[in-house]
């Protein structure tokens, strides 16, 4: 478990927490707590559109992956936050600034190295859970 | 780990994955990505109201269970999904189609075997974790 | 995992479970079913601000940490949930009752407790992953 603190930013927080400890693949299985900010996306094939909290919101679900790409820790995320009314908004998460704190669970499979190469006819980076198997 | 590929069936694939892997017994940690289209259903005290996405969604929250009924494997998923507007709709999952892949994490209980037996007062299957250990 | 039943009041339930399992540090990795009522609050820096739940709903997230406070067991839990119109709401949630079945997965760290006490600052319970280890 991971506890990220108030004004944090999430995926630097995380790149570094993968660069320290040597982490080539792993899960993140949840994270709950609050964002300052955020940006989620929403894919319409071409692109992400954009949508910007303007308000702290409650983090009730986050889930992803870390891989490798270029020599580096690769974050992908995508999460779910609830604002003032209580009703929610969410998608692939693009940045976000940690509220208060954030509850992080992150199960590592050592030995393993999961890839993210960019795949050309999504125009997406993908998960690869075996780089290097393939032809 | 899992990856599932643009276009498979979810619950074709999973159940698959678990009659090739001998699985009797999971939890389905966490699923993302994005579903092609899908059916979500909210249980009334009788039946599921349906209601099927008229767009590709975003996946942030795919949560559920593996057991066994009638020696094949029974798949239950809940699930939430963001919209090109962001916002989130969900419930249980009736049925749902991979859209670019979906990221997930199977945790897998060896030497268990979870059932689903119908109760009838409900008229529901529901998740037994030790079939056979009651009068 | 864990399966608690039909009005079952669900941190009752977890208190309960923590305590007699002795677990003084848990991920609530997800829980999945159905809530016949809830309350969850969004905290707007002085107080969380409550939503009461008036029809039972899909529980489609629900995620959290066992802790010990004053010795005893402290869960901290945030959720989302889908109503009859399969939109969602959720955020932390203060209370909540066990509608049909809750299908949970709870990861115990042996030999480890975490703490939550109270930060001034914040006027917040915060996790801490390693009480005692602080100046």
């Amino acid at each position: 478990m991971l506890r990220l603190d108030d004004g944090q930013d999430l995926f630097e927080t995380l790149t570094g927490f993968a660069e320290r400890e040597k982490v080539t693949a792993a899960a993140i299985v949840f994270g709950i707590g609050m964002f300052q900010k955020a940006t989620f996306g929403y894919w319409d094939g071409k692109q992400y559109q954009p949508h910007d909290l303007t308000a702290p919101h409650e983090v009730v679900a986050l889930h992803g992956t870390i891989a490798r790409v270029d020599d580096a820790p690769s974050v992908h995320l995508h999460g779910a936050v609830a604002g003032p009314d209580h009703h929610l908004v969410g998608g692939h998460l693009i940045r976000a600034t940690v509220g208060i704190l954030q509850e992080m669970v992150i199960e590592t499979f050592p030995g393993r190295t999961f890839g993210r190469p960019l795949v050309e006819s999504w125009g997406l980076r993908m998960l690869d859970l075996e780089p290097g198997s393939h032809p």
